[in-house]
């Protein structure tokens, strides 16, 4: 279903695993886990303390429930805008310190790339490196045996590699990241949702929100706040959900699984690479080595135990789960010296029909403006390490259209398609989940050929394989609408297809000569951009395709940057102008360019010079070809989720002047 | 003298450019300067607020005095010694806020990494790829032209590139390493040094100092604090030099220089890079882009200026260099926004005859108490960029030699190689730049050739392109001594020469199939390491020589493992046993090599699995080629600061047992 849909993989040879070289291998758990930072001694061993608790204010632009990784990516992502007033609210009396999710996709980082903390997740987190697929001996079937060493390709879809990290350290980095931001956003912890009612939408803030405090001071004390958008990021019980009265449908409780983070000492070879082990009787593990160099993440199967431990879930004990694991692992032992943090899933793939309180399809009843988000509109089984990325993901597409329509510089209507987009991604999402759960649990009968020639690869480690793809989040594919059009000229930018991210390459900086990641450009700082690939023709000839194209962009009435950036506001501040040269960086004057390439901006009218780049060709990367431009250039325009919007010719004005008209509203009346 | 002193350097081809793809390209400073953390908002525009200062203890075991970058770096490196009881206190009221040295070499970067904070540096700052020079122009003499454009290769002598980044945020990464270590350590502000004794060496605190707060509240009070160790980093003007009667010999103050950060609009093309401007009558500037995208520093060199601005430095005013400036750069033209800093250097070269109280040469009386670092002992120009670089070498130098005598470890005698391992540096480093200091203000005449040709290269700029080895930090090369050896057995390891600093390499760690730089591993933890790179006989063999060793060092009597770890400590807590593999990762079971090589560890008995390494054979990366390693195998023994100490045979095992004998006290009496 999804796999093979990658038409430009051809483009995509074994890129960037040298950014790996940069990191670093740190160690820490070793006398046991403990919570924070495990570079920072005075976190050791305290719980984080619940921080003080302000009241909530009457009214917000924006009403977050949940402080899971869906709820903290919108949060951090709002915090961006001092101009939009944000909250946060959470059941729980403060962050969490350990468990639950922990893989991290590609497409995740890039994300935190464009929030602006990335380094921080790839300096601690354990990167998966290699997986080895394990089965029973042919011979002796008692025994377990080692099938394949493979090392792990997830890293060609992306410049970033899968990793995994305690989803508390993700929470801590997006919490820094909200509370550095311009908005200085810290959560409103100990808060229950009561109640929720959407008003009359001419309403400035038509939903209002009612709260119950349970901090010792305050227990019970009721809040009111009136929202002009609420979102429910509160998981696979959503609140907000039950209270507009959606309903889940699909599978429930199929499986059951349970996972446990261990400190143990083991004989196991493959200890510290992602495992996954098929025994003859005695059911499944996947077992995820994680960060730190000692923690370890078990997932056991628990519907292929014995007869005697097939017990409801809520007789499952940790015991039990280390035994089943020592079992399947045999003749390799397991002596367990910590048990960090436990659970028992029971999660069936459902999906909620709706992602907001007003669909797509009835757009002509207005716009939406309660909205859910990750496991409150989808849950599925914790294999594949999905859940918490597409959570993510779903909040960062939500994310700058909220930002865009309150800041005035978008019409409500583009919220439409944060739930036209999101629900079929959640769709497919389901699909490869119930597929990988199929074969996981598949058992194949060891046939002839496997005891002629030895353990053979089975289904699904061919599967997992080829899943790589799926898995780093790259494949998301937006369908057109608005803010995503197929314009006929795809050809012109083979590698960067309308409704995928943008899929960065290397570049030179031409005003410092700096090899930079052109996507790391992209900042989630809610502006689109017109990034323009040059043609062969000398850039600073003022009859070139780009120095017009520069002169349209800063001149014409037709210009979208003059139509929709705000009188006052710097040039760049709604709509960015990129430029890639074809020429190296020594053979062009950034001087001598357009000056509206390098617009005069803020305060003392600085001039920008961080809008230019050239070829990498040094180092052999050209972006041209590493993702199919063509030569006679072209226009790539990409959303503020990194998203690209539309593939133009460098003269396609025209095209160029009415594409933002469907969602923007122009600012200079 | 120094150039061309780099034997490996064939062996040095262009690695590790990779890096660079990882960093952001931060944008900051646009409506101005603003210190603190550009990224934190709650910082902008507010100055850091001083810390409650607490009361100075009665007793330490290391006073550093100054925080400046080499104080820091002590600091830093001490305060991860939870059992040694260290201050540090300061005559400011707390931390610099901008301005001052901004140059951070490769080496230095490499020390950051080994004290855990390296990327956050290479996140903020901005990094010098390109080198312009400019000279007049042969037809038009009141005009400058452009001579040269080249890409700066500074990081093929490391795996950092050489960056600049403002000296306050170098100071901040430091003082959050303290306060992040296990002494969990920050500066005493406010405190002047008036006075301190030297007392009898039987004495456990001989050196008594006595010191006055000069904060508000207790304005005038008097501290006494005995210590066993005092550290002057407390710059050119030392107080602790003074209060030892040494002296800086040498010229004093032979060239004026300004030097200040701008914000400015110019149509000078070169702005971002790193550009050296000769003209034909007006002087010189060195022009030096910083972090942020904006930022820049101009270094003006005044006894060039025209006769009616040859005034003493007191009459300099910023106008007066900023118009200079502007001649210097005709016919383009500077419009200055913002002065954020600016200053006059008077600096001469200058050399202290003596590092320490009792010098090397005067063993016989005993072992040293008292150190002075940094511009303490040693002063030069700014041009060459190494005064911060140099200074925090030195206390990473003296940090785990007072850490490893402190911790009974090893015998004082130690002590004496700081004196007498850096002086000879700093000795160089004065030579190095009298030699710059002459080439840069040296005018040459435009010859024929010139006329004819075009501009050439000057004499200048060869000379420094050369340089760019001994300014990256890594030709520092000690001399031979009890702790630097030269066994006669260099052929086994060409690359990796004792008394230099090893230069790190990639590798592929084996439990986890991680790329990773070996050197990485090298922490500045206090641990020495031996280092054993393996020959192509299988390791999981009990006769091969790889097997052998570890047999020899885990049961030897003369083992220096054995011989030197404390009873009770971890089996690496002194000396850590590392081994390089010549197999792939694949092709070897990390449970199958000797035991010793992952040795149980902590409270839970733990087996530490990251000590084991491959070559990075899948990245055409293999060690043994890429620092002229024999396939023979060896062993490097590494000193805490990460230098080569020794080169040896893998059957080196009398050698091995007798090296550390020199310094260290057996522990298992």
């Amino acid at each position: 279903m999804l796999l093979g849909d990658n038409p430009a993989t051809l483009l995509f040879d074994g890129l960037y695993l040298e950014h790996l070289r940069e990191s670093i291998a740190m160690q820490y758990y070793f006398n046991g886990f403990k919570p924070g930072d495990p570079t920072d001694f005075r976190e050791r061993g305290h719980r984080l303390v619940t921080p003080l608790l302000a009241d909530l204010p009457e009214a917000v632009d924006v009403l977050i429930v949940g402080c899971g990784p869906a709820g903290l990516v919108l949060a951090a992502q709002l915090a961006r805008f001092a101009d939009i007033r944000t909250r946060i609210v959470e059941r729980k009396s403060g962050p969490i310190m350990k468990g639950q999710a922990d893989g991290i996709s590609g497409r995740s980082i890039e994300i935190f790339q464009a929030l602006g903390f990335e380094e921080r997740v790839q300096k601690e987190a354990h990167f998966l490196e290699a997986i080895t697929f394990w089965r029973h001996d042919t011979e002796r079937p008692e025994n377990i045996v080692r099938v394949t060493k493979k090392i792990d390709g997830r890293n060609v879809f992306s410049q970033f590699h899968h990793v995994v990290l305690n989803q508390a350290r993700v929470h801590h980095f997006l919490l820094d990241a909200m509370r550095k931001a311009p908005a200085q956003l810290v959560p409103d912890y100990c808060r229950n949702l009561l109640d929720m009612q959407v008003g009359d939408s001419d309403d400035n803030y038509p939903v209002r929100v009612m709260i119950e405090r349970t901090d010792p001071d305050h227990e019970g004390q009721k809040e009111t706040v009136a929202a002009r958008y609420v979102v429910g990021c509160d998981g696979a019980r959503s609140t907000v959900r039950q209270l507009l009265n959606l309903e889940m449908r699909g599978d429930s409780a199929n499986k059951v699984w349970g996972v446990m983070d261990l400190l143990l000492v083991t004989d196991f070879p493959d200890i510290r690479n992602k495992s996954i082990i098929q025994s003859a009787n005695e059911g499944n593990v996947l077992i995820i080595p994680r960060e730190g160099g000692h923690l370890v993440r078990f997932y056991v199967e628990m519907d292929k135990l014995k007869e005697s431990e097939r017990v409801s879930s809520r007789n499952i004990t940790v015991d039990k789960l280390i035994a089943a694991a020592g079992r399947i692992l045999h003749p390799y032992t397991i002596d367990v010296k910590e048990v960090v943090w436990w659970s028992v899933y029971e999660i069936g793939q459902r999906l909620c029909d709706a992602f907001a309180n007003i669909s797509p399809e009835d757009a002509d009843s207005g716009q939406p403006n309660v909205f859910i988000v990750g496991d409150a509109c989808h849950t599925h089984s914790p294999k594949a390490g999905l859940g918490m990325n597409v959570s993510m993901h779903d909040s960062f597409n939500l994310g700058w259209k909220l930002a865009s329509v309150i800041r005035g510089h978008s019409s409500p209507e583009l919220l439409h398609t944060y739930a036209g987009e999101r629900r079929a991604i959640a769709e497919e999402l389901l699909a490869f989940d119930r597929e990988l759960a199929t074969m996981f649990s598949e058992q194949e009968v060891a046939g002839a050929k496997e005891r002629e020639n030895g353990p053979v690869a089975t289904k699904l480690q061919e599967y997992m394989v080829k899943a790589d793809a799926y898995v780093s989040g790259t494949l998301t594919h937006y369908a057109p609408s608005q803010i995503t059009v197929e314009s006929g000229h795809q050809h012109l930018a083979r590698g960067l297809e309308p409704g995928k991210r943008f899929y960065s390459s290397p570049v030179v900086r031409l005003s410092d000569a700096r090899p930079i990641h052109l996507g790391h450009a992209l900042e989630a700082d809610g502006r689109w951009r017109i990034i323009a690939f040059s043609n062969p023709e000398d850039p600073t000839d003022s009859l070139s395709a780009i120095w017009k194209l520069a002169d349209f962009l800063e001149k014409a009435s037709e210009s979208p940057i003059r139509k929709y950036t705000p009188a006052g506001g710097d040039v760049d501040s709604v709509i960015e102008f990129l430029v890639v040269f074809q020429q190296g960086s020594r053979d062009i004057n950034m001087q001598d360019v357009h000056a509206f390439m390098s617009p005069p901006k803020g305060a003392y009218r600085l001039r920008d010079y961080n809008k230019l780049f050239c070829p990498d060709l040094d180092n052999g990367d050209d972006i041209f070809d590493k993702r199919g431009i063509d030569r006679e250039g072209c226009i790539v325009i990409t959303r503020p989720d990194q998203h690209v919007a539309s593939v133009l010719p460098l003269d396609g004005y025209e095209t160029l002047a009415t594409f933002f008209d469907g969602t923007m509203i122009p600012q200079n009346k």
